[in-house]
């Protein structure tokens, strides 16, 4: 069902390195296979117990795995030990597991441009480089390492640098409606004349819309990752390491500052801004500034208190 | 504006068989070309009465067409009668006019695989299969009668089963992107290494997402409805004949069960049940797990009691 | 980082004519290359004044374009005339720029059909149209000056009146999902015969998805701006110059009246009225029929009172 290798313990001792504080058992010559859900562990699975669980000492003594990725909390008990397992102890399994399985066992696209890709003449496009089928992309300027995937737009003037992922279906620097009602009612489209910059390390998921700023750039920082289906209008500025879970609606001129967490479904009303560190529950509307560091939830949006 | 038809009235007697209760006035040799809104109803509609109507008598002798569908409370008066018409008595009128509407009025795509669609040298393809054009079809397994089409995305590992629809740019198969924060809040993504399958006759509605599992598959169990513009998380499994209106948004690992209905544009929290049958009322939070039969409300959603 | 132009003031003059209330300085012989941004402002911006801001003489006494499209409250002072500035003065200010940058900087596309675009061989299309890349088009009729962007799907049977423009990545004529389940709980799903009817000059923005009417059609009314991620069932009914920010949800029957306004995100109910320049505020879900002129928000949405 998942991705088959035939990795040798060693070579992920050594990736994880300076985030290792012990090694238990005996590594030598091991290999593990794949990495598997708690109802499909066996012997070559390199398994992990979340530091979060309550029973860890015990998940890790019933796991059939022969490779345990553990946090300080479990020690190598004689079960263990008699077992003949091998303990990875990390401060944080959750994310060493994370680390080892986007290095070791998930195949990213072979760079190349696909014949049924679109590019416009003018795109400048960097080295190792990967456009999907089916995928049209404006007069842009695509850095290094980034992939993108099929069925993508890009429109004209957008700039994605190194190591960005775009999902497939989504669409980057269209058109924001905003409009202004003459003396008949009749809707004029305020012009978009801007860009879009996207940063070092962003990931797009797939149907998202960025929109053109209307006279400068709206710009994504970098390291942060947007989830499926979101809307992000002209002019928003979003900070490094941002995090927007799916169908998140961001209307225009927002500011998002650095490592703030928005959940699903949320809206955000023009020209407000999420401070850093701030959190923002799914569903909520929010119609006014948020402090850094606050939790905010509902509809409209209020300070969640402790 | 709708489709033309002549379709011999006998034919749809003989297709309606065990789920008609009785036939009124004389069926030979009569003819229905259509299915016509109320508005615009003539001698050649094949019409019906909506069987939730409080005077369907009424409707069923002011209808300009020959043939009615109607249940077992509309009677053949001396005025149908006299009218020369034609009555279909079932159980569920609204029932009997979608099969009938289905099987001789929608016109199905025609088999087979558009020239620029892009498909996976790996991929399994079963007969009777459309693949719209410019879609793009990773190393997938899809089985017979499948209609997928224009535009859509599916990703490798991603199974469809028997007389699935998949229409106009959907993505399946995509990246989730839970995520989780070093020391310096730099976001690292779970890596994905499942799959998705969608079962035997599912639909799914146009720009919908589903994510691929993380270690496991996503999972759409049979006959179940997705509308346009949803987003199915990593590690979902949907039961059997869930009706899941436009642009629901069901994050990680959420279970829903068999015949559950959920309306536009919910929000479903990580982890939760959805019972059996149970209802969510549209643009609905759910915060908890939903007992079987109940219906849920609001933001954040509670029981709506009757 | 935006467009650059060299547009002849007097071009400018000409083009908004009967707006114009007054000009003072001198304008002939001026250029003006581009629209900036507040902080980007240049000589050779064509810069304005917001009518909403405070001190709006203050604000152009300090632009450094040397032209400056205003409302009467601000003057020519001395200030400005020794600066050598050029005042074109206007009722509004922000509908006069986005005239002017829709007709002399915004670049549109140059007509044609995209090799790669896929036309139904009795599609009907007019004059001067833009088709883009990898779009799909069925059996449709496309009036005159038409501009559809890249990877749209448009199904059989929608008609696009002139002047239309559809973002990248929308879905036009798609089922909708209306269903009713039989005795078993299956859930069959209502035949859908119709079509969509997109009226003059309307913008549909990227990703959105509009379903064909179930036995008429779904109805765009002219001049309509739908922003991008929006979701229009079957035989939804929207009339002129109504403003419909991104990821709204219209189910299932809605009729929309002219000139009404409904922010990002909103759910309106099936069978429901949205009043004649009635407004919605974001987030809503909403219910029940709003009545002409009124404001609604919230979960449920109720009446604004002023």
């Amino acid at each position: 069902m998942t991705v088959e290798k035939n990795i040798d313990l060693k070579d992920i001792i050594t990736f994880l390195d300076n985030s290792l504080i012990a090694v238990y058992g005996e590594p030598e010559s091991v290999v593990v296979r794949h990495l598997r859900d708690p109802e499909h562990v066996d012997e070559f699975t390199l398994d992990w117990v979340n530091p979060h669980k309550p029973d860890k000492q015990k998940i890790a003594e019933t796991s059939r795995a022969k490779v345990i990725i553990v946090d300080k909390e479990v020690v190598f008990s004689e079960i263990l030990k008699n077992q003949g397992k091998v303990l990875l102890v990390v401060d944080n399994p959750k994310l060493a597991i994370a680390k080892v399985g986007n290095d070791f066992f998930v195949e990213k696209p072979i760079p190349g441009i696909h014949p049924s890709a679109i590019i416009h003449p003018d795109a400048q496009i960097g080295e190792n480089v990967y456009i999907g089928a089916n995928t049209t992309v404006g007069k842009c300027i695509i850095r290094n390492d980034v992939s993108i995937h099929s069925n993508v737009t890009l429109y004209d003037n957008v700039t994605v640098e190194n190591e960005v992922i775009i999902h497939a279906g989504s669409v980057i620097g269209t058109d924001g409606l905003g409009c202004e009602r003459d003396k008949d009612s009749v809707l004029v489209k305020f012009p978009h004349l801007g860009g879009v910059t996207i940063s070092e390390n962003v990931e797009i998921g797939a149907n998202c819309q960025i929109a053109k700023g209307a006279l400068s750039n709206t710009v994504i920082g970098k390291g942060t990752k947007i989830n499926a289906g979101c809307y992000i209008a002209h002019n928003v500025v979003i900070g490094e390491n941002v995090w927007i879970s799916p169908h998140v609606k961001i209307t225009g001129s927002v500011k998002i500052k650095d490592n703030a967490t928005i959940f699903t479904g949320c809206v955000i009303r023009e020209q407000k801004t999420i401070g850093k560190g701030a959190t923002i529950g799914m569903g909520s509307v929010v119609t006014k500034d948020v402090p850094a560091g606050e939790t905010w939830v509902g509809n409209p949006a209020r300070k969640l208190e402790k």
